[in-house]
C-alpha cells in the first residue's frame, strides 16, 4: 500500500469532515485519545462563554437562567445514544472510581445474601481498588473482590457472585468483551452487572439497553473528548431505580435539593446518583464536545476504527524492522476496541521517541505500547505518518539515545 | 452616617486595591460571595490557556509538561495558609460531599468501639446526608448520626460520641462557632472532629494547626473564588495520616499510581485522600483564583468583613420602613461569620425584587434573606447602595408584585 491509496481511503471517508471541528496540533499524529481526546472547537468558545458571561457576569443567577442545575442530566442525555440507553437513565457526575462505588453498593445491595464481587486480573486497576475499599469499609463477608482472567470469567459465574465487574476494552490490549453474551449468562445465575465503559463510549457501538444492562460507568475524557479529568457518567437501568439507594448521599442527589431538609430522602430517578455541586466549567465543556456527534454514525465510527487499526498492522507488518514490536491485542478486530498494544522491551524509550518526532501514543507499565485510533478526527494519512516515523525510530534505533529514557510522574 | 462618610470608609481601606482584580457585572452589588464568589479575572486567562494551549496543543503531555499531575497538592499548599496548616495536610480534591464521607470513614475507623457522630441540626444538609449515607450503608452499630442544637454540643460530648462533624460557620444565620474551644472539649472525651470550613475558609482567619484540629473540609467556590462547583479541600493533620485509610481509594491515592499494582496501596500521606481524575480545568481556575490572596492579610479581611456587616446593620437600623426585618445572626460580631440573615415573611419576593435592582442576595428556606459580605470585592459604598435599595424595596412594596414570587429550580 503506498501514499497513494492511503489518499484515496480519506477521500472516501465518511467522517472526513469531523477532523476540522477539532483543534489539533501542527506535525503532529496524535494517536492517543484513547487516554485524553483531544479538544474540540466548540469547547473554546464554549468555556469562555462560561467563565466570562455566566460565571462573571450573571453570578450566582446562572443555576437557573443558564440551567447550570440541569447540566448532569443535559449531559447524560447527550451520552445516552452513544451507548445505546433511552432517555432517564444516564447522569453525568464525579469520577468513573466515585461512581463504581456507588453503583457496587447499589448491586451489592440489590442482591445481598451474595458478597462476591468478580471481575478481572487485567482490569484498569482503579476498578478493582474501588472495590477493595469498599470490602475493607464493609468486611469481605459483605463484599469480597475475586479476580479471573478473561478467559475464565464465564466459568466463574457461581452462586456466590453478586456483582460481575467488567471494563468492555481492556484499557492495555484493548480486548472487547462480549456484552450481549455475559450480560446474559451473569443474568441466568443471578448476578448484576456493572459495565466500564471507559474505552468503549464513543469508540464502538454499545448497546446498553439492547443487552439489558444494569449498571454502567464511562469516561467523559477519552473519546468523548471533554477535557483532562472531565466528569464521569453512571447508568441504571429504569426497571433499578426504584429499587436502588447509595451511601454517596448528597444534598444534589436529593428528591428536593433546595428544600434544605434535614432528612436525606434520594430522588426516585437516576438523579440520587449525584452527590456534590458538580463542577460546571468542566461538565460544560463536556456538553459543547458532545456536541461534534451530531449527524454523526457511530457505525460509521466503529467501521473507520477498525480500518485505521487494520492499516496500522499492515504497515507495521510491511517493515523487517520492526518485527520486534509483538502485537498484544487481537488481530480479529471484531473482538477489539479502537486501540493496539505492541510489546517491545524497549516500549518506553521507543514511545518517547516517537512523541519527540510528533507522534504521540503512550505506554503502559511494564512493556505496552499503545496506539488509540480515534475516527473523529484520525486519517489514514495519519496512520501512513505515524509508522513511516515509527520505522524510522526502530531502524535507526533513535530511541537508545539516553534523553529517552528519563520517566515523568505520568506515564 | 452619610455617603460622605461611606466613601471615606473604602478610602481608608487597605483591601480596596483588590477590587480590581476582579471582573464584577456593572451596577451590580454582589453580596452573595458566599454562595458564589465573583470571577477573579486572572482566571480567564488561565482556563484558556489551560484548554487551547495545555489541552489543545499539549495534550496528553501537560500531565507532566504543565504538573497536572500536582494540581491537587499545589492549589491543596495555595489553600492550607489561608486555613491555618502547616504543610503536607491539604489537597484539592473531589467535592465537599465525597470528602465528608472519606473523613467521616476515617475517623470512625481511628474511634473504633465508638459509633456516634454527634452534629447540629441547624447544619449545612449535604453534611448530614453523608452521614446517613454512611450509616445506613455501615449500619448503626457502627455510624449512627446524633443532632443536637449549637447550644447543646459541649453537653452532648458523651463517651460514646466517635466524631463530632461541626459547621464552623452557619450557613443560614452566620453563627460563628468556637473551633478551639469544642475541638478541645471534644479532645479531652476522646472524640475527634470534622471541621466544615465551607462559610469560613477564606472568610475569617481559621486556625486549624493551633486548635489541634483533626480533619477538615472546605469549599473551593465561596470565599475562595474558584468558579462554580470548583473543586473542594480536605484537611488531614499529620498526626493522623500514618494511621487513616478511607475507603474511596481510587488509582490516584495509589503510593504509586502508574504501576498500575492489582492491589491497592494507599499513599503514606494526604495523598491518599485522591480517588479518581481530578478536572485539570476545573483545577486550574481554583489554582489561579488562589493567587489572588497573595498579600492579602486576613486580619484584613476578617477587620472588613465585620466593618460591612456591621455597617449593613446600622444602615438597615436607621430605615424605620425595614422594622420588620428581623436579624437572625448575632449583633455580636467576634461570634459571626462573614454573612448576615434577616427573616422576614416575604423574603424570597425580597430576594427576587432586590437582584431586579441589582442586588445580588440569596434566599434560604423557609424565610431567610441572607447577604454575604466578600472584603476581596466588596466596598462600603456596596453596602450603602444595597441598604438604599433594600429600603427602596420594601418601601414602596415592589417586592408584593407577582413576577418576583416565582420560584427557579435553584434557590
Amino acid at each position: 500500500m503506498n501514499f497513494d491509496d492511503i489518499i484515496t481511503l480519506d477521500k472516501a471517508d465518511p467522517l472526513a469532515h469531523k477532523r476540522a471541528e477539532f483543534a489539533l496540533p501542527a506535525n503532529t499524529v496524535y494517536l492517543d485519545g484513547n487516554s485524553l481526546g483531544a479538544l474540540p472547537k466548540v469547547v473554546k468558545s464554549r468555556v469562555a462563554e462560561v467563565v466570562s458571561q455566566q460565571w462573571g457576569e450573571h453570578l450566582i443567577r446562572s443555576w437557573n437562567d443558564h440551567q447550570w442545575i440541569d447540566l448532569p442530566t443535559q449531559v447524560g442525555e447527550k451520552i445516552a445514544p452513544i451507548i445505546g440507553a433511552a432517555p432517564g437513565q444516564v447522569m453525568c457526575c464525579d469520577s468513573i472510581s466515585i461512581n463504581l462505588f456507588k453503583l457496587l453498593s447499589s448491586a451489592l445491595s440489590l442482591n445481598s445474601g451474595r458478597n462476591v464481587v468478580l471481575s478481572t486480573e487485567a482490569n484498569f486497576p482503579t476498578d478493582l481498588y474501588m472495590v477493595q475499599g469498599l470490602s475493607d469499609l464493609l468486611g469481605e463477608d459483605l463484599c469480597q473482590l475475586k479476580l479471573v482472567t478473561e478467559q475464565q470469567i464465564a466459568q466463574s459465574l457461581t452462586d456466590d457472585v453478586a456483582v460481575l465487574l467488567l471494563t468492555q476494552v481492556n484499557f492495555r490490549t484493548g480486548q472487547l468483551l462480549d456484552m450481549h453474551t455475559l450480560t446474559q449468562q451473569a443474568h441466568d445465575k443471578g448476578i448484576l452487572v456493572i459495565w466500564d465503559l471507559a474505552h468503549s463510549a464513543g469508540a464502538l457501538p454499545v448497546e446498553l439497553d439492547n443487552c439489558n444492562a444494569d449498571f454502567a460507568v464511562g469516561c467523559g475524557y477519552k473519546y468523548l473528548n471533554g477535557g483532562p479529568g472531565s466528569p464521569a457518567f453512571l447508568y441504571v437501568a429504569k426497571r433499578h431505580q426504584a429499587a436502588v439507594k447509595q451511601p454517596l448521599s448528597g444534598w444534589m442527589g436529593h428528591a428536593k435539593p433546595f428544600a434544605f431538609d434535614a432528612q436525606y430522602q434520594g430522588a426516585d430517578s437516576v438523579n440520587q446518583y449525584l452527590c456534590g455541586t458538580p463542577s460546571v466549567i468542566a461538565m460544560s465543556a463536556l456538553d459543547a464536545a458532545l456536541d461534534v456527534w451530531q449527524g454523526v454514525s457511530i457505525l460509521h465510527v466503529r467501521e473507520k476504527s477498525i480500518a485505521l487499526a487494520d492499516l496500522f498492522i499492515k504497515l507495521v507488518r510491511s517493515q523487517s524492522c520492526l518485527v520486534d514490536l509483538y502485537l498484544c491485542s487481537t488481530e480479529d478486530s471484531t473482538q477489539r476496541g479502537s486501540q493496539l498494544a505492541f510489546a517491545h522491551n524497549d516500549a518506553f524509550a521507543i514511545c518517547q521517541a516517537l512523541i519527540e518526532k510528533g507522534v504521540i501514543a503512550d505506554f503502559r507499565a511494564p512493556n505496552i505500547l499503545r496506539f488509540g485510533f480515534t475516527p473523529l478526527y484520525n486519517s489514514f494519512e495519519d496512520i501512513g505518518n505515524a509508522v513511516t516515523i515509527l520505522t524510522d525510530v526502530v531502524q535507526t534505533r533513535l530511541y537508545t539515545e539516553p534523553r529517552f529514557n528519563k520517566a515523568g510522574k505520568v506515564t
